[in-house]
């Protein structure tokens, strides 16, 4: 495949959570910050997400994506695979630790964040709903249980498995949209998880350059 | 990495389906049978999934595991990955094709199947509760929304992006929780994307495995 000096990544025109580093391009731009790949990125309005011509690099009209020459990707776990694949700094070099860290990306987006996304539905979609504040304690109890698994895991040790990769990338991402639930409140080690993550000096460039963006164009 | 002859696979010593090939194992057998990867399977009870030796293999209790050596994996995202990887025929060569197929691989996990999940949980979970019936549609949507989307995508093409990958076994195999539901046939170009991946004789022998598996023990 030809590659460019710079890929370009898309990004939300308009912050939804006011630049509080919640939408899903900050893992992107996270993992580039980690291995100290530049990009660009190009703001896409909510209505260009669902048009044809977006749809044409992500098929289900979400952001982010990631264009490099002729590769085009969807998908954060693919996108920061690919670039944890492409340099140094982000999966270890013995193989099997390699296929370790991979195993967490996949546990972060497919084991941890979808009740963490239902609990997001049932607070903010279904908040108007009669059944809203009955339910709400039995869709809590579901993220408990993976964060009760997560934290049995993780115990004394700094991240995951050995050094700092893409799974404790996207790990500590995911769990962030739980900060303000008072859920990870219950369980110090992934809450100082969390912050020992969001103290790397990658995370706050990435953090600084997502809000910035919002914030230069006035609209938070 | 130290490899063996043959991994092992954890797989459900019951069936909960009745040996109707929903258990996440079918993914990782099938990738197997693709490969021409011969395999050992190990049986573990529900309670012995939730003790500590198996949460060894498995930091969320669940099945399956795969055991290859010295290297241990779980997550079937992680798992068909690495089977994808160590041979051939289930990822393309090229590297921007073999980026995509990855990427098909989370949208199936991470996009795709946690409303289908989801939907499952509103129609076993909580069918007792007195929100069911009202709020099922609402979950039906969030599925039917993913859907329209694949389908999109997809086209009349025969699978996702050129030729069958780990990305269409994984899509193939989450989209086989609906077909009771109803939900897949509204969509045609989906249903024979289905059937035409149950149509392949590694599926076909992945299926077999794990029904036989059931039957043989007298279970269903």
């Amino acid at each position: 495949m030809t590659l460019q000096a710079k890929p370009t990544i898309t990004v939300f025109e308009r912050s939804p959570d006011e630049g509080k580093g919640l939408a899903r391009d900050m893992r992107v731009r996270w993992a580039l910050e980690e291995v100290g790949q530049p990009y660009e990125v190009r703001p896409v309005s909510f209505s260009a997400m669902k048009e044809a011509a977006h749809r044409t690099l992500h098929p289900f009209g979400q952001i982010p994506t990631y264009e490099d020459g002729d590769l085009t990707l969807f998908e954060t776990g693919a996108i920061v695979l690919h670039i944890a694949t492409r340099h140094t700094g982000l999966l270890p070099n013995d193989a099997a630790a390699r296929a370790r860290a991979t195993a967490w990306m996949f546990a972060a987006l497919s084991t941890v964040e979808p009740p963490i996304i239902e609990l997001t539905n049932a607070r903010i979609l279904e908040s108007d709903k009669p059944w809203s504040a009955e339910r709400l304690p039995l869709v809590e109890e579901r993220v408990r249980v993976r964060l009760a698994d997560l934290s049995r895991r993780l115990g004394n040790a700094n991240w995951l498995d050995g050094g700092f990769s893409a799974g404790d990338l996207m790990t500590a991402d995911v769990l962030r949209r739980l900060t303000r639930s008072g859920l990870l409140g219950e369980f110090a080690n992934l809450e100082a998880f969390v912050a020992r993550a969001e103290a790397r000096p990658a995370f706050k460039r990435a953090f600084e350059a997502q809000r910035s963006l919002f914030h230069r164009g006035g609209i938070v």
